[in-house]
């Protein structure tokens, strides 16, 4: 056995085994679109010591391999080594920030599982000179017509005859997906493809339970970070729709490989699929241009139930793919699907629902009427875009607090390790730290008093807590000695640690964002005569949900000025639908409802809209009387 | 241009073209499953004189190469050239004896054409700000839900805006085939899998029309003549299974090429498929081998419809075949389509219908029950297993009378053309002649006073008349010098011309296979307590239909002793069945409901069988009763 060290600070133990192979048996998640066959080129690590034996360095540069690169599905240890990990890679534990399993618990206490594929045992009739065909016994046996495809077709006999006539089947209402054995267990898989993070969440269907969860950036981003840039290139370059597909698909395959390779003991048997339009287009290889033009049309809402072969996932061809419906071009499933999970459209008190990711999609409404719009609030929160920006994973800084009493300031890293980064809900914080400090002004502009000293309280070592809960627990913030104001590259940043600072352009565009998501909340309930106080719950959904300090998005004016009690952090809702619509027909049902029902005000041709994105660039806005009586 | 004489006297014109492209402008069918591109080695034709380049030799081996064989679609006339085209290629003449025309004529004058693809067209709603995705303002034009394939999904938006939102779609009764172009006309195609022949119609959806047909050899042949070889082929070679799956899906998509480039002035929407169980369990790619093994049960009888891409074929991939039910593991869609075309299910008089395939499948019922039975007659009467054997195709001697006057035999060629071999009738009216005539007796014995001299009418030179009516008309009948009775190879033949005689092992044959159709009826009736003459028709199918003369198929004992009036001919109802399915919704369903209400009685168990078919051994049986009315 060989001992194999990471940057951070893991140690595993392995021999004969690829180190790819190896790091996924530690629960370590890397990019692997080929499931490992060296393919893919994507499970480049650097070796930092000690030696490893490469079959092939497929994709890896030269200058890489100078560096120490090599792909972790061709190499085996030959001695002790220590390894770079690449940034983008997650453990298993993020699962606690993705989908919210309270939700999901919370529904079917009220409502049956009643997953779109079950499990079926039948006692088939075995034959005699007179007998019907074996499908048609199959069929008499589970009382219902079902149909089957070709290929499980041409092996239905003999599996019929191996189990002696006692099966188990995998069927959704009207199909056979697939044969199973009794030892295995039935999942689903929920996708949610964001437009900067793709989330998957793997689900025991009989359980209704999830089993694991992965997440990893939409390589698309290498191709733009919004919609519109994305639309651009698939309209405009060569085989840039193809390129785009490609990057989602194989995205999504690596995160069905993880998740299949940690959980052996089931197989998948279902697909729900959650996403902007845009998103969804791609993934499908449906061009989206009209989405971009105006009357900014998209090809389709509600999707067929096509099949993994048509979506060229690593799955079994015949596995359906359910695609949450959208509403218009620019709202999609991922926010029918949190609306679904919220709970607002089945109640009476009027509520907002507001999905913070790349865009911002805003529902008012009740079990009467939804009301939606969409304002872009660009990547930022999602980690990209900003210097040191990354998703709410190990090293980003999601909480900072400024202490007035001795003025410093004190933050808290996800996973307890040194700050790598900065996430969505470690912005707001800053942000609005900063700007209680008067070390940025209501215009948003850096005031660096450069003899100021900002003195940070300290508490080395880095132990290795996983709690994440930040509440009024002091010792579990940290902070690194150097920090303070920097100038670099003509740039004042405020700097955290060497990995991790804030500069003016990144602050630009958090307020930018910001001011599009109150802008868009504010123009919605005008529009539709509503006050701000009438709202009895505000639902907020995305990457941060869980973490986001209220107080402070409302004191840089993010969020409309209400009581704290009267917001509800949903995390990742666009995921949680998906399995919600994974794990109950009639669930899949009200989604497709829930699109039908919305009505879509399109912000972008709103005078009103400008007139409140301008006045929100301010901090908190130019209309102090909304936020007056914060606390 | 160059002139292109054949071996069969036509001659045509080209240059520039390939000569396979150049047969099939002039309707000549020549296999080529890869459509021409030199892939498939099939289109071998033997350049008698002239010359011609040839790009390419692929599958032609260096004998074959020397005595003058070319792929005809990589061969360019340099010449003027005469050519020997294979004894398999056969003429679009053929149609008249493929699908019975009269049937569908007459089905529908009472009945509404309704087939399973048709043309809408629609005009969908411009899109405005407010608007719905593109296919939901489509689904709301046609005023019903639809599904879409992924494929056709991505063409959509552009489809619609390019047609200024006026469009023709071929649709099913819930899924968008396709886009159509207004000047195409919207096909389907309907196919017979025989065991021994495939025949294909291409058929005008909208004006309930056969368009055009093509058969040819079921090249499964090569690995068996019946369906137990083959089911012993696929289960026991290595690879057995695919090897005949693709040579009967290569047969499909060579008889579909040739009748696509022959009309391009439509597309295929829809296939349904009629065969035999084990037929359609190869094509389908599913081992039949549980049809072999007690008791006798098929995979599936009712098939789902499943895709082109599924199936292989040589169409766009997401088409729907449609495959007729079967009954049993011996009785299977072609059947059911046989009783479909009969009209037999509907009816109020007891009758039978009998396919006389290499299969003879026997149907006794009304509109109040369907019984079946099969029985294994061999491919004799489609040309195979017997030394001279063919198709009923020109060159066929298809009639043959004995004139008792002058001690002469007389007989018809199809197509007017030099005798090439024998068809299923002629072998009969052969069989039936020789032993009127006492050259054959009641043992099936070739009694040969080699001193008797057998006369000849004949009627030189061949005319190129194409009526293949044998009624009364004996100038049409021609004979060859130099037939009668020869000796070779230890055998004795009976000689018509140097290309066609019959030996004594092919009437023992023919005698066989008559035994085994007359015991299938006795011993059915019997077990049904019914009498011959309850029968009130005979409905007879198979690929001499047309030309079978019943007389003499009762008088070698055949056929029951019944008034002539009581047998009604009518082709291949295989194939007029998978054409009726194509064209109206409600005949598809009522050939499922045929498959449900039909029982099937195993007669390989029974002993009265066996006893009737040694019994029918005897020309034309041992119980002289019953055919001693025979005129």
């Amino acid at each position: 056995m060989y001992k194999i060290r990471t940057n951070r600070g893991e140690v595993f133990e392995g021999k004969d085994e690829s180190l790819l192979q190896i790091l996924q048996n530690h629960s370590v998640y890397v990019p692997a679109s080929c499931g490992g066959k060296g393919s893919c080129g994507r499970c480049k690590i650097k070796i930092l010591e000690g030696k490893v034996k490469s079959t092939s360095f497929f994709g890896i540069s030269e200058n890489e391999k100078s560096e120490g690169f090599v792909l972790a599905c061709q190499s085996f240890p030959q001695s002790d080594i220590f390894i770079e990990l690449p940034h983008q890679l997650i453990t298993v534990s993020e699962r606690i920030a993705l989908a919210n399993e309270k939700i999901i618990e919370k529904i079917f206490k009220t409502i049956e599982l009643n997953p779109l594929v079950k499990r079926v045992n039948l006692k088939i009739q075995p034959p005699d000179i007179d007998s019907q065909a074996d499908f048609e016994r199959l069929k008499q046996a589970a009382g219902k017509d079902l149909s089957i495809s070709r290929k499980l077709a041409c092996q239905l006999s003999d599996f019929l005859r191996q189990n002696n006539w006692h099966v188990s089947l995998a069927i959704t209402d009207d199909e056979i997906i697939d044969f199973v054995s009794d030892s295995k267990k039935i999942y689903g898989v929920a996708v949610d493809i964001g437009t900067t993070t793709v989330a998957l969440a793997l689900v025991d269907l009989e359980e209704g339970r999830i089993v694991d969860v992965a997440t990893c950036y939409n390589s698309q981003i290498n191709y733009g970070d919004d919609v519109i840039t994305r639309i651009v290139y698939a309209e405009e370059k060569p085989e840039g729709l193809n390129i785009l597909r490609k990057c989602i698909v194989d995205d999504i395959n690596a995160l069905l490989n993880t998740v299949s390779m940690r959980n052996k003991e089931g197989r998948i048997y279902y697909v729900t699929l959650s996403g902007n339009t845009t998103m969804c287009h791609l993934f499908w290889g449906i061009n989206p241009k009209y989405i971009r033009q105006e009357p900014y049309i998209p090809t389709l809402n509600h999707y067929p139930v096509w099949r993994v072969s048509d979506a060229r996932l690593s799955a079994d061809s015949q596995i359906p793919v359910y695609t949450i419906p959208s509403v218009a071009g620019y709202v999609g499933g991922d926010i029918v699907a949190g609306v679904l999970a919220s709970g607002l459209y089945e109640n009476e008190e009027l509520s907002l629902f507001i999905d913070i990711g790349t865009n911002g999609e805003i529902v008012v409404g009740n079990r009467d009427f939804l009301v939606t719009a969409s304002t872009s609030a660009g990547p930022c929160f999602e980690g990209s875009g900003i210097s040191c920006g990354m998703r709410a994973t190990e090293g980003a800084v999601e909480v900072f607090r400024y202490q007035r009493e001795n003025d410093s300031f004190e933050f808290k890293v996800i996973g307890n390790v040194p700050p790598r980064g900065i996430c969505g809900s470690g912005m707001i914080d800053i942000l609005s730290e900063l700007f209680m400090s008067g070390v940025v002004d209501q215009k948003g502009k850096l005031i660096v008093d450069k003899s100021k000293h900002i003195k940070f309280k300290v508490q080395p070592p880095y132990g290795d807590s996983t709690a994440r809960n930040p509440a009024g627990d002091s010792t579990a913030l940290r902070a690194i000695q150097g920090s303070g104001f920097k100038e670099e590259d003509e740039e004042i940043r405020f700097v955290i640690s060497s990995d991790c600072y804030i500069t003016q352009s990144d602050i630009d565009n958090i307020i930018r964002a910001k001011a599009a998501i109150y802008a868009g909340i504010s123009t919605l309930l005008e529009e539709l005569g509503i006050q701000e106080k009438e709202l009895k719950k505000v639902y907020i959904a995305g990457g941060f949900g869980e973490f986001l300090d209220v107080k402070k998005a409302v004191k840089i004016g993010m969020l409309p000025n209400l009581a704290e009690e009267r917001f509800v952090f949903l995390g990742n809702t666009s995921l949680t639908g998906a399995i919600l619509c994974l794990l109950s027909r009639q669930l899949r049902e009200t989604a497709e409802e829930i699109a039908k029902k919305m009505t879509y005000i399109d912000l972008s041709r709103s005078k009103r809209f400008m007139d409140e994105y301008v006045s929100a660039l301010f901090l908190p806005h130019t209309d102090w009387e909304r936020f007056k009586e914060l606390s």
